[in-house]
C-alpha cells in the first residue's frame, strides 16, 4: 500500500499530467461513465468548520476514490492552515485500500484550480488578459497561479479584490514575486467592470456585487459556493448569462452557485463542462458573451489527480 | 497521527469498554445528539462487492469519524478476506487527522456483533439459550462469540444454517474448539421453529424463510439487510411481530431489513435500540412476544468503537 506525506505527493506532482487527467475526468462525468455517490456534508458551526467527502469511481478503471477534504476557516488564527484532509484509493476489484495520500487538503485546492483553470481558458475570450480574483485566501493563490500556468502565451494581470486587506495585500506581493503582474484593487464595482475575467473564490452566503456591473464578454469562474446557502454572484447575472456551465449538474444545482437561480426556476438550463472540452455542446459563442462556469468540485477530479500520483509513485519505483 | 495496523488494533481492543462505549453511542444517536452523515453506497457489480461509508459526530465529543468499509464477496475464492476498509478520525475543532485505524473492517464485524449482542440481550427472553444463526460468514462467527461474551451467565446452544454447508461445519467445529456449544443444523424450517433467538447474517435479497415458522416468545436479529434490495425475513412476520426495534428508523426503513414493509405501509412503527437501551421505551412485555431487531450499522457506533481505540493508545503511551 502506498502512504504518502504532503511533501512526497508535491514532490510526485505533474502539473500538465495532472491537467490531462482531470480535463478527460471532466469529459467521463459528462459521458456518465463516472459513479459519483451524494456528497457527504458535516457541519461544526461551533468551530465554524465543515467536512465533504467526495466519492466515485470511473467506469473501467482499476481503483476507487474516497477523498476526505475539511475547512476549518479559524485555523488561520490558529497558525494552522484551513484546509485539511487526505485522498483514498482503493481496488475497485477486492476492496483493498491501495493508496492513503496524506495531502492535509493540498490535491483537493490543486485540482479546484486545475478546474477552474480549465473552464476559464475554455470559455474566456481569446484575448482575455485583465483577470479580477475576488478573495485572497488559498484558493485565490492557486487559480491564479494554475491559470498562468495553463496559459502561458498570456500576459495575464491579475487584479485582487479581498475584504481582508491584509490578505490582498499579500497574495499581490508574493505573486509578484513569483513573476506574475498583480495589483490591488480597492473599487470592486470598478474592478468588476474593467475585468475580462472574474474568478470568485470566497465563503460568501448573499451576492459579492450588485448585477449590472459585469460588462459584456466577460467570463466568470465561480469556486466558493460548494454547499447550501453560499452564493456569489447576483442571481439575476445568472439568469442572464449568454451561457451557465457546471461540473455536474446535480451538485450545481443542488449546493453550488446555481441553487438559488434554480429555486426560482427548476429548468434552469446549464451544459455540464466535460460536453465543453470535449466539444460535443458548443460554449462561448460571440465576443458579448457573458459566461458563467459553476464548479462545486467533483469525485471525478478527485479519482484523477489520484491516480495520477498513483501511476509517478509507480514510474518512479520502476527501475 | 495515530497510525494502527489491524494487529495493533486487536491488541488494544477491550471488548467490555467497546461494548459500554457502544451501548451509549445507541442512546446517544436515539437521543438525537449525533450528527449522521447520509450513507455513501457505491457498488461495483462486475466484481460482487460494494462499499460502503459512514460519517459523524456525537455532539460535545473531540472528534468526528469517517468509517470505510468494503465487501468484495468472491474475495475468500482469492485467499482474501471479503471485508475491508479503515476508520479516520479527525478533530472536530481544526479538522486535523487524529488516527488512521487501518483494521480492515475488523471494527466494522466488532461493533456490528457488539451491536448485535447487546440487542439481542435486552430483547430475549431471560430464559432464552437456543441460538439458531443463518449464515457462516465472519458475522455469523462475530455474533455467536460476543453474544456468549456478553452473556457469560447462560449456557447459549448455538445451532448453524447456512447455504455454504462446509462453512456451516467449519464454523461449528471452531466454534466447539473454543468453548462453545455449536452444531450444525441441516432442517431450516424445523430449526426455527425450536430457536428462541434467530440471529440472521446473510446477503439475501429475499426471505430466507417462510411466514408462520417463528414461534412465540422468540427474538429475531437481522444483520445482513444494509443497502437497498436485501431482505433475510419473511415480509409478514415484520408486520406481525410484537416489537419492531432498528438501530436507526431513518436508515432502517430506507435500507435496511424494514424497508420491503415500509414500502407498504409507510407509517410501519419502530423503535430504535438507544431507547430500548435507556428504558426510556418499553421492550419485550411478555415471554410471548415475537421481538425483531434490525440492524443497519450507525455512524455513532463507529464513533464510539474508534474512540475507545484511540484512548486505548493514548493510555498505553502513559507512563
Amino acid at each position: 500500500m502506498l502512504d504518502l506525506d504532503k511533501p512526497q505527493i508535491v514532490a510526485l506532482f505533474d502539473f500538465d499530467v495532472a491537467v490531462e487527467r482531470i480535463h478527460n475526468a471532466y469529459v467521463a462525468s459528462a459521458q456518465s461513465k463516472v459513479q459519483t455517490a451524494d456528497v457527504v456534508h458535516l457541519a461544526f458551526p461551533e468551530a465554524n468548520g465543515d467536512c465533504h467527502v467526495k466519492s466515485g469511481h470511473i467506469a473501467d478503471t482499476a481503483s476507487y476514490v474516497i477523498k476526505i477534504a475539511s475547512g476549518f476557516y479559524d485555523n488561520p488564527a490558529k497558525d494552522l492552515p484551513s484546509s485539511n484532509g487526505m485522498m483514498l484509493a482503493f481496488s475497485a476489484t477486492t476492496g483493498e485500500t491501495l493508496a492513503i495520500l496524506r495531502d492535509e487538503g493540498w490535491l483537493t485546492d490543486m485540482r479546484t484550480a486545475i478546474g477552474g483553470a480549465l473552464a476559464t481558458r475554455a470559455l474566456a475570450r481569446s484575448d482575455a488578459t485583465e483577470v479580477l480574483i475576488i478573495g485572497a485566501g488559498i484558493q485565490a493563490r492557486f487559480q491564479a497561479t494554475c491559470l498562468a500556468q495553463l496559459m502561458p502565451e498570456r500576459t495575464l494581470n491579475f487584479h485582487i479584490w479581498a475584504r481582508n486587506t491584509v490578505a490582498g495585500q499579500t497574495l499581490t506581493t508574493d505573486l509578484n514575486a513569483t513573476g506574475h503582474c498583480a495589483v490591488v484593487v480597492s473599487n470592486l464595482e470598478a474592478a468588476i467592470g474593467a475585468a475580462d475575467i472574474i474568478i470568485t473564490t470566497t465563503t460568501a452566503t448573499e451576492p459579492l456585487f450588485a448585477d449590472g456591473l459585469v460588462r459584456k464578454g466577460t467570463h466568470v469562474t465561480a469556486i466558493g459556493a460548494d454547499c447550501p446557502g453560499k452564493q456569489e454572484l447576483p442571481t439575476e447575472l445568472v439568469f442572464t448569462a449568454s451561457l451557465r456551465v457546471c461540473d455536474r449538474a446535480s451538485q450545481s444545482l443542488n449546493h453550488g452557485e446555481f441553487q438559488t437561480a434554480c429555486r426560482s426556476n427548476a429548468s434552469l438550463q446549464v451544459t455540464e463542462l466535460g460536453h465543453i472540452l470535449s466539444d460535443t455542446q458548443p460554449g462561448r459563442s460571440s465576443d458579448d458573451d457573458i459566461t458563467i462556469v459553476d464548479l462545486t468540485g467533483i469525485a471525478a477530479q478527485d479519482i484523477a489527480i489520484t491516480q495520477a500520483i498513483i501511476d509517478a509513485a509507480a514510474f518512479a519505483k520502476t527501475p
